[in-house]
Parts: structure tokens; C-alpha cells; sequence
């Protein structure tokens, strides 16, 4: 008896500043692929790994505050490198539809935009981890930082978190400490980079109340993947 | 008034699989350097930065067993990015002589060597994460493997450490676990790097007894660094 091979599946990343909705849309965005017979895998980064997550702590402690900007981006390719490896292709291979909570075009935005780290460099780390993995479809959340900062703010003080996990967590991590102007850049890389390549990208207003928005995400999927 | 801005520092590592005697033999360099008026920073990779030295423990942790190469490769250089920026680039600019446990040559022996990651790939790394730093002097601790491992294998049951820090902490690192072909590996590519640049590294045999190796170790940096 032979398995047939199923077909690839797709590889979506769901991204956007602190507090832009990503954890609270992305659960649904997987339980509408479900209801229409989509295997799924909802993972994130960095993390999605052992390994990713002790990186994670690491990248967000604000004991490294002062981390050079080189050493962080290699934490979080290295943190990529594993995620990849071990769960992102091997499901992608086996026809899941992978939802990553940020992926490569984060570390362009924060790395690249946030922290000015020179983006040829960012490109050639990409091409050396990745290989010719990108994701199928990169659904922006775009919110003016001041917004997201302040839905952040909230959630970590506990008066609102959909997810829970993260809310009344209190103290602010090694990216929440930035200034206003560090998300401006982050938020500025996303949208160039999305107007580059409209194809692959969709750029959400996440201004709107949580329901509009996750109409406004299926709705790019089924555009943009049938 | 102004001040003179100092010659430029040297730049040594001291390589070998474990139990060559890198941390044995490091003291007593550093100790002659300073005897001749040179003024010295010991340190060691991976580590040697608090950021440097957390990666250090997950590189090491049997828990991680199993890490991709890849990811392993770009935590060993996010170790070496903070090292560089923080410790040994403004050390060396300050005149100070940087003698350092493992840079990357090990990268190319254990990784490139040891887990068959491609070279090219780790010698586009170097690249960006060093611009043009390269150690002035590449001492090779050499020794058969076996030898090695077995010197080992007694430090960590606490039969004898000179450094006394890892003297009996019992259990093999992730790399200490590994067989006798990735050692040989290890060691062909330290010898291959040395025979290719004659002129930056020196190659000493660790069987000696250590007084005799540290008088090979100062003669070889009298020789190569006057």
C-alpha cells in the first residue's frame, strides 16, 4: 500500500505592531479554514520550537536591553532556522496550512526598520535560513503605533486580553520599552513592504472593531488563495 | 589636552577539541604576556558577554539534543555578534592583547566539520557578522580525539581540573555526547584550516606534558607576533 503525497499546503504569516489584533484574529482566522476543511497549524515567532521559546525569553528580556542589533537579528534567524526545520516545512510538505504570528517580514520591520540594521544583510540571512521558503499570502494588521501601544499598555496591566496568557504580565518587554519613533519605522517597513509586493500582501485596518477586521482577513484569504 | 590614542591590540585564539588543554594553557599565555608589559582580556566562546554566555548553556544543554544545524550555526554566531561588538572589537581598538577560548575556527570545525554544515554558508556569516575581523593567530591545540575525550571524560568525574570550574559536573554536554567520528572531523578541519594559512596559525601538539606545551604556545607567539 502507497500513501499518496497530500498536496503542499500554504504558509501564512499574520503580522502588525504590538497590540494590532494578531493573537486574538489569528485563532479565528484558523477555525474559519477548519470549518471549510483546512488542516491548520497555528504557530508563531519567534518561538514555535523548545529552542525558539528560550530564544524568545531571551530576545524579549529587558536584562539584554542593549543586545547589539547583529546579535538579535542572528538570535532570531537562529530561532527561525529551528522553527522552520522542525515544524513550518515538515507541515507545510504534509499539506497543513501553516499560520505563523510573524515571521521574516517582522524582522525586516524591527530589525531592519526599528533598529536600522542594514536590510541587504537581513535579505542574505533570508535567503541562507530560508532557502525559497516565503510565506504564501502576509496579512499586515496595520494600526498607527500610538494605538497598538496603548491596547498593549492595557493588556498588560490585565484589563483586556482575549488570548489571557499575556494579560496582567506588568512589566513592559525589551521591544514594548521602545520609543514611539522605533514603531513608526516598524510600522513603515510593513506597509513598503507590502506595496512592493501587492500579490503577497494584504494590508488589513485594524482601527476597526475585532469582527470587521476578521471578515476583512477571510475575506483576503479567499482572494488571494482559492 | 588630548589623549594618544593607543596602538592597536593583537588578536589570539586558543583552539582544540575538549580536553587539548585551551583552558589549562590560556592562564599561563596571558600570565607571560603580562609579564613582558602587555596588557591582556581572557575571554571565551561561546560566551563570554551575559548574553554570550546564555547562549552558551542552551548550545549545551542535552535538553536541545537534536537542534537543527542551521539554528545551531546562527546562536553560535549571535553569541560571537554581542562578544565582537561589546568585548573584543573595543579591546583590541584600545590597545589591549584579546586572547579568546574558541572563535571561529571551531565554527568551521564542529559545525562546518562536525555537523556538515556547508562552508560557504558559514564563510558568508563570518563576513557579515565580522567585516574583516580575524583573529592575528590561531593557536591549534592538536591532539587525537580519543586522547581528548578521555582527559575529559576524567575533568568532568573530578579526577583533575586545573580551572576547577567544570572539574566533576558529571553529565557530557550536547557536544561532549557526540561520537568519535565528529571529533575526527572536528580535529581534520583544524589541521586543513592551518595547512591552507601557514602564516596565521600555529600548531602545536597538546600531548606533551603542559609545561612543554606552554613553552611551544609562547614561542609560537614570539615567533609569529614580535
Amino acid at each position: 500500500m502507497t500513501r499518496t503525497k497530500p498536496d503542499r499546503g500554504r504558509f501564512l504569516s499574520i503580522e502588525g505592531v504590538d497590540g494590532a489584533g494578531k493573537s486574538t484574529q489569528l485563532p479565528r482566522i484558523e477555525r474559519w479554514l477548519q470549518s471549510v476543511g483546512t488542516r491548520t497549524l497555528a504557530t508563531r515567532e519567534p518561538g514555535g520550537t523548545p529552542l525558539g521559546e528560550s530564544l524568545r525569553t531571551m530576545l524579549l528580556d529587558p536584562r539584554f536591553t542593549g543586545m547589539s542589533p547583529m546579535a538579535e537579528l542572528l538570535a532570531v534567524f537562529a530561532a527561525r532556522a529551528e522553527h522552520l526545520a522542525k515544524v513550518i516545512a515538515p507541515a507545510i510538505e504534509d499539506g497543513v496550512w501553516v499560520l505563523c504570528e510573524r515571521f521574516t517580514d517582522a524582522t525586516f520591520a524591527y530589525q531592519g526598520g526599528g533598529r536600522d540594521v542594514d536590510r541587504t544583510t537581513i535579505a542574505a540571512l533570508q535567503d541562507i535560513v530560508q532557502s525559497d521558503i516565503r510565506p504564501d499570502l502576509v496579512l499586515v494588521l496595520d494600526l498607527p503605533p500610538a494605538v497598538g501601544l496603548a491596547r498593549a499598555e492595557r493588556r498588560r496591566h490585565g484589563a483586556v486580553s482575549v488570548q489571557g496568557t499575556a494579560a496582567g504580565s506588568g512589566a513592559a518587554d525589551r521591544f514594548e520599552r521602545e520609543d514611539a519613533a522605533f514603531f513608526r519605522r516598524v510600522r513603515e517597513i510593513y506597509l513598503e513592504r507590502a506595496r512592493e509586493n501587492p500579490e503577497r500582501y494584504a494590508v488589513i485596518d485594524a482601527s476597526n472593531d475585532g469582527a470587521t477586521v476578521t471578515e476583512h482577513l477571510i475575506r483576503a484569504i479567499e482572494e488571494r488563495l482559492p
